[in-house]
């Protein structure tokens, strides 16, 4: 980009951000929750769907005030940009696939037309016009954000905590054996890159296990252009050990200091500090699946990335970064699994996950919400009769295209107890995607609920 | 790091430069050319090399006044570091190994300790110090360097003419007809993606090709956290097509603008630029395996790499950047795999590539110097009775452990011609490295000479 475009588009971003005419919103969730599903349809909803039977929950449209959205061709190329064409053609094949999920993050920018309800916009200007810059990224990085209010010492005790839990327990226990041997005053290039590896060896484990969702630091496995950098030889002692202060706990303290510094603060001040909203996806129904060890990790995870929009004055958040994150969404994904008298819920199993109040509530200063959704249908919800009585069942296709036609059971509305877990056993099963031709809709269970929470009060 | 720590290192930087006292080597060379065997070997012979008998021509050992080298411990934590302690490991490996070599680029700093010879240096210190920072990055790195200079129509042109060159145009014919085949008014997203990833696997192709040296644009198979920015949607038109101002010509151009713009200047101002010294190693004998054609290109490829050293005062880069690279060492690498009287050759032919006259010679800016090398020895020489005459040979071991003496063959001592190829295929083989024990020396060909040309005049 030339000097003089570089000046014109600042100038014009300044201008939209003035006139309160420039959203950013960031998408994110746990690996697996489906922002890639979400953003794809959450796009294709915004350019292609004008239809008020379509989305009649989002004010805009079902007021006919909506003249539709497009692609914004003169977003900079040097950013990863949210590849939405190839995504929409997983889903045109034959059989439908689901888009494949992406590691790093992206971005994607459209503008919005519509006419304004009242006030001067709609006196001076016949049509508004509103940014909307969408930003993806991984919620495992967000996971890293309380290591910046740990001491490398409080981070051990966190994770041997997390470790000695049942389902982590048994892959831990060579690391464990392998810490014990670990001469504490050897601080050598070759001792820490060994005991590295051993511990990626473990961050692979617990990778490939149900419910084990917060492992760190993030960037150990992806290091990126950051490979071979020091920092990153970086894992937990036990905490007995990380107290002794031998030659050992100095320098890992010193990389976990580094790390904090040159790793998570930069990604928060480009990514994170420059949203506005917010929508965090979350899988419950695979949770459910994997058992109580895994809904109570999950139930942390979810809590320590709540922390992040707890800025009231005094957080460390406000203090480093001065956040504008003014709206929050929770969205249960994949809704479309259950059948729909089940929605409720899953709705309220996440709010108990967050420990969130059930309607739109003042967490300081985000107004955070809860929704059960699903991006894109993968199911047609019906009845059968069973014994004479209408049963509620939804049909689908799950992996390998065997159409099926069932009752994936009842979610329960708060977490169950570990005794409930041993006696019962969710399966939710993995449905692909309906087939879907372009011209069509997308069809979605409660996308225009989150247009309109998200982007509502901005095309008024 | 603090800020008070970041203003103490920056002022100790500061005053180390000022006094002269610091100094940034950048070491390359394209894959396979022995980077990582040369770093290992320099900075061995740094830390541990005091003997004169092993250095005769270093001339601060030969006259007793170097003190020792040792691993900066302040080095940045957040900068990829050499891996020598681990490669250094390799080496001691029975049968011993190559260390395997980094893709990205990495850093190691070193501070040697001397006496000084004269001057006021000498008379009010005992001792001096020297920080050496040894820059590592991809040869190829600096073949995306003409591109700056280039037009997008210009690119296509000098890629087209090398894709016609005997041994890539197979290859290239495939890629050529899925041109031919493109809508040239195609420019949307899925028409770039698609053509591009055809590009890749040309690329691919082209990577496992004997002497296919030249690949641009270097990020394209590499994108780290570039990956999925459109700018890498790049790829060569035909020349004719280049020429038509199409939609998609105009696509590309911009594309190509700002991967020169966002990939290519950054990484001259965040590592070329501030290098004061250079060495590039060259494999010949490799492309003497490979052929006529390889021999072309690898001359072709030089000279560009040559050119980011010109830089007189009207050059593209000290407009662009203010490189102050003032001496360049051109190191024929793996000398030892022919007998020692071939040496002399082997330098000639290096010198032709290069088309550079033989002595230290005042080329713009900087001096370059040429030389025949082996940074850690894989053979020992001799010599074998033959029909009664001494005959020169080599002994080492090829890979799978087969110990082996013979005579490598005579190294041309200039290019030679295409007919001389077809009745003669040079064959010198791969060695693994000698045996070595970590408190012996390093057996090397000219190491000394290297640490001369780079580091005496520093050292006096």
């Amino acid at each position: 980009m030339s000097l003089y475009q570089k000046i014109r588009q600042q100038s014009r971003e300044f201008g939209q951000r003035t006139l309160d005419r420039h959203l950013r919103l960031g998408v994110t969730g746990l690996s697996g929750a489906g922002k890639t599903a979400f953003i794809t349809s959450l796009v294709h909803q915004l350019t292609y769907g004008d239809q008020p039977a379509h989305l009649p929950f989002f004010s805009v449209v079902r007021e006919k005030r909506y003249l539709g959205g497009q692609l914004d061709q003169r977003q900079a190329l040097s950013v990863p940009r949210f590849p939405i064409e190839q995504n929409l053609q997983y889903l045109q094949q034959e059989p439908p696939m689901w888009p494949p999920s992406t590691k790093g993050w992206s971005q994607l920018s459209l503008s919005l037309r519509y006419k304004a309800v009242s006030g001067l916009r709609a006196k001076l200007q016949s049509r508004s016009e509103l940014a909307l810059n969408i930003v993806d990224y991984p919620g495992e990085w967000l996971l890293d954000l309380p290591l910046l209010s740990m001491s490398y010492q409080q981070w051990c005790e966190f994770s041997w905590r997390l470790f000695r839990q049942p389902h982590r327990q048994e892959a831990a226990k060579v690391f464990e054996q392998h810490l014990q041997a670990c001469n504490q005053q050897d601080a050598s290039e070759l001792a820490l890159q060994n005991t590295t590896e051993q511990y990626k060896t473990l961050l692979h484990q617990f990778h490939d296990t149900a419910g084990a969702y917060l492992n760190q630091p993030g960037r150990l496995l992806v290091p990126g252009e950051l490979a071979g950098a020091p920092m990153l030889q970086l894992f937990p002692l036990l905490p007995e050990q990380a107290a002794e202060n031998s030659a050992l706990a100095k320098k890992l303290e010193q990389h976990y200091q580094s790390y904090c510094k040159n790793v998570i603060e930069p990604f928060y001040q480009q990514h994170f500090a420059r949203l506005d909203r917010q929508i965090i996806l979350v899988d419950c129904l695979t949770a459910l699946n994997s058992g109580y060890a895994a809904m109570q990790e999950l139930q942390q995870a979810l809590q320590l990335i709540l922390k992040s929009f707890h800025y009231g004055p005094t957080s460390l958040l406000t203090r480093l970064f001065k956040p504008k994150i003014s709206k929050v969404l929770f969205a249960a994904s994949k809704s479309d699994h259950a059948t729909p008298e089940q929605h409720q819920a899953l709705s309220l199993l996440l709010q108990q996950l967050l420990h969130q109040p059930l309607k739109l509530s003042h967490y300081q200063a985000a107004t955070t919400e809860v929704m059960a959704i699903a991006a894109i249908r993968a199911s047609v919800s019906g009845y059968v009769q069973v014994d004479g009585l209408a049963q509620p069942c939804i049909r689908g296709e799950s992996l390998g295209q065997k159409s099926v036609t069932y009752f994936p059971g009842e979610i329960p509305d708060k977490i169950p107890s570990a005794e409930f877990f041993k006696q019962h056993k969710f399966e939710f099963l993995s449905l692909q995607p309906l087939r879907w031709r372009e011209q069509e809709p997308l069809p979605h269970v409660r996308m225009d609920h989150v247009l309109q929470f998200m982007l509502g009060d901005k095309l008024e």
